[in-house]
């Protein structure tokens, strides 16, 4: 089976369960756990920030940035496909209590001036506008990288407004390296970071949030509410190592195989997909032209042999990652020629 | 001074002071107020509920009812320039949890397609779509009549995914008599409605919300969590009363004013607004043309006797409403041409 | 009937319905209300604070309040019997998400050694002690005047902790009046005050809240949130102002009555209460003696033209209040009187 | 360094490293994690439930069962001294917005009619009561075992008002073990229960939460939000499952640890500690005769080579666990008599 659902499914290493057997380890919560220590402040100097919090998931990392930097009753600007609006189970506004403000972005990057007009004006009547999250990688964008001069127009506005800027690195280092700078290039232009080890990285569970010290002091205060005060945490926390050292430079290849994907779907009569748009490791196609539902072509390209996601009305999702070879996209694009060839 | 800035300004008229005077009243928590629950009564029967709960602003008569529809960290769905959303201080999300999804409409109407696609999947990463909120007459539209066939449809789909509806109908009665129905007209297709008082119906003070008898219990229970179990309230019911029984008709002649208004405005250069598309009571100009600041305008109208308001960047609202005669619109556009002329 | 359920049941006098017709009013969400500025005005100068907030319920003011001075995730220190920890919808944990820390008091004050050990310290895993309320008179202890020593050195314990004070005087003017001081005697001592005008004053509708400018300020944006930013509201203003400089010093009257109450209570077989815990025009008895439930009681009083309220198990309640005389006061303790002998 | 700081200190054995490198893994969002769903199955089995939900911490577990059982607005009931109530950063209100309410245990259980006169009953002005929480052992009163039938009575009161009951179990199998029964005697008498691996159990991190499949569906939901939900976190439950399997019955030993330390605390000038109270792994001495303040006391004996931590005003707790043995014990009392002796 091979499996192109999500880069989530990726799975550990055997250098990986190495690193966790031999992981040196403490209680976190008194702040003893030595792997942690290590991890959260390599990934602070790899993003030029002053701190950093492991967490154990991006939605607790995006949340915990959230309400470290917005109180309730305030307003937040994001993008209207963002991962933060659309699948963390409103918990910036459950948890928070701050108003969710979308703004429709054009492949994942919202215009800088759209962002301008959403600042509230001083009026007893509306919220203050407190954050700004941008995605990078965005996810539903099709892994397009946002320009980091995108961010710096959006990061000067905030600055302007007093307001502060969070940024879902969920996949940032896939924007990293598809842009082929650094990963402090984009982190320059927002006051927060959460990105993830749990994707294309590999480790298996666990993501970072990074900032300067005052805010990621506040978000361990939060973090101990999301109940993720953890005990001998050093277990995760090795592997995450691990990915950050070893796991970054590598996903160029899974850059090359989504394009190589990409390239061999858009010449499947009936499905649509732009390459050209294609900046990492994540394929969206519009199969409107197959005549079937997308979720009919999930059941039947996962009875041959492949697995794949739905991503709304007509919409299929690929994702590369470190368990997907070249050879397991040529495969791939068989299966699904031949599947597509049956449906007729 | 003519005041055009909005009708809250409405002032008491002589009866409605006399009704105040001889309001017959009780201590409304322990449900002995007879003039609340007269008022209550003919509401929720003039639109066609089972019930009906008197607050004190629109405000507090829209939360209520999204609080009493919707949960922590559910979704409601509104037009992205409604009044929930935009100015009443992000309260649906800080006192309730619920997480705000927008809608582009056209006048005020959301297209009854969008509104289906933002509906929510059954999805753990994702909230449950609990509440549509509909605006009638929508302010930030210049004061348009949502059509009852877009409320209707909408209503069905909500249906459809056991969904319910609030209508934010500050201004129903604007929409009632522009559309020359009844108010049941336009509140079958919804759950719930609010309606104002205090605004062009010409009360001091005071809000409707109507619904079915279970809904409007637990809006009880929740209006005492804004404070807004009153004593001898009857006070404020009785002038509201009379602006439900006496002022809903007359309201026809602010929309005469109004496009008596609007046409007028049309022709001074500089000015940009359709008359056509005014209406009911509300005026909403562009005044880009002038080349000056919204701000600038209504500053040198005020000066020289005009007062009107800033409604976003180079957005002028004029509002028209009982303290505000023919002969008050015919000098406001004296004062308007004058003024204009001058900044030249 | 004699009404003794609740102060709150006052009905307004001609004089107050005259002022509430001649009531000069405004918009006063524009801040164009003479009438409300004015009160709020006199209010804070009463109290020796910077500024006041007019608001239409005890509970609206006690709530914003605590919204005003603590943030979600943060705790408030109350007595266990009080009205905003019983009485108020736990708004301050739904709205505002902040825990509530109770103490047990004796007659309504809370032991300054109780309230310092119950501060939280600096530490990870608990939540920061940001308020603490007093009552007072308390309600539930009798209508106890808690001295203004008791509140000096509870003042004195927070700022040492910098914590800020909160007085929910619903019936602070009874205090005023039992102790025959003034109302800034005990307004020195916090922050923050609210109190009614609707309850011994005999207004219809409405409270105070009072405090430092900064406060108030956000306290006004806390009260937009709550429905409570109202129009025409001079005329809840004009009554509230009568009651202020008119029905304070009456209220020794109504103490005088529930002292007689008590008197004549002390003496039926059954019924148990102090009359020297009698401060202000609460009457608490106990009727354990009586061998019957409090609202088999209270029914058979009601029958007999007696209105009362239980409070509890085996505790029922009389308040005196302008609307019931010397007279009406031995009439009741014949009804009660007739109806527990009627009982054996 | 002898660490008696607390039982989460203790560190993973080689056996459960083992475990973690071997450990069989998928992506648990997507519910295809093998060894989690072994865990979750094996600990509802173990404790009579339908369903288990694995969380990363007994916060996160205790958290979601309240959020779960309890809505905004509602009350909860809980001991003065529980965690939930002390220890967990005011969640239940910040998160859940429901108000706590708290009740002085003995020796860490709730007298029954205590509970029952806190059930609020119906009306406007309060709170529903929708949960009440007990804590078993008991941390704060020393490790107790609550016993099974108090936990039986406040069960039955709750089910006549339809109440809910959480047990917060964090360290449960020292009742178990303890009492010579079952999880499932303890179980039996409440609807969810959570329980850490992480602390006596010796996994590096991990608790459970169980109960009927409709909570625990609804639980899951809530996970999400707190950021639990993760990925191959099999990596996790298979030393929690170890844990499960092979260190519940040597809990024994660190209750026989603890009887031990205490026998030998209860013979030191100044400690004062009744060794008959100690039920299981904690011991909790008031160091008032020693005329030192606690963390004077603490930081001596650190520079001796044990660890012990401050539990309130002149308390010290020690806590035994699988990192300490008798040896341990031995020494601990011969440091702590040393440095006492040096003090004087």
């Amino acid at each position: 089976m091979i499996d192109l659902r999500s880069d989530t499914v990726t799975k550990p290493s055997d250098e990986m369960r190495k690193a966790m057997y031999n992981a040196e380890v403490g209680d976190d919560v008194y702040g003893e756990d030595p792997t942690v220590q290590r991890l959260e402040e390599t990934a602070a100097e790899m993003l030029g920030k002053e701190a950093g919090l492991f967490v154990t998931s991006g939605t607790m990392g995006n949340q915990i940035a959230v309400l470290s930097q917005a109180r309730s009753g305030e307003e937040i600007i994001l993008e209207e496909q963002s991962h933060i609006f659309l699948y963390e189970g409103a918990t910036a506004s459950a948890f928070g209590g701050v108003q969710t403000r979308t703004i429709k972005g054009h492949r994942g990057a919202m215009n800088p001036n759209d962002v301008r007009n959403a600042i509230r004006p001083v009026d007893i009547h509306q919220p203050v506008t407190s954050l700004i999250c941008v995605e990078n990688t965005h996810n539903k964008a099709g892994g397009a990288v946002v320009p980091t001069e995108n961010m710096r127009e959006i990061y000067e506005i905030a600055r302007e407004h007093d307001i502060r800027v969070h940024l879902d690195g969920a996949r940032l280092f896939n924007a990293v390296v598809a842009s082929g700078g650094k990963a402090s290039d984009f982190a320059q232009y927002v006051d927060t970071v959460q990105f993830c080890f749990s994707k294309g990285l590999g480790a298996p569970v666990g993501s970072m949030l990074v900032g300067d010290r005052d805010t990621i002091d506040r978000a361990r205060v939060w973090r101990k509410r999301f109940g993720g005060g953890l005990r001998q945490v050093g277990v995760l926390a090795a592997p995450a190592l691990l990915a950050l050292t070893q796991n970054v430079e590598r996903l160029a290849e899974d850059h090359a195989n989504a394009k190589r994907l990409a390239n061999g779907l858009a010449q499947i009569p009936g499905i649509e997909i732009d390459p050209s748009t294609v900046d990492t490791n994540i394929v969206i196609v519009n199969i409107a032209g197959l005549g079937i539902s997308e979720q009919l072509l999930i059941d039947e390209l996962k009875k041959n042999g492949l697995l794949c996601g739905g991503f709304g009305p007509q919409l299929v999702r690929f994702v590369t990652h470190l368990n997907v070879t070249e050879t397991d996209v040529t495969t791939a694009l068989e299966i699904i020629n031949r599947v597509v060839r049956g449906l007729k």
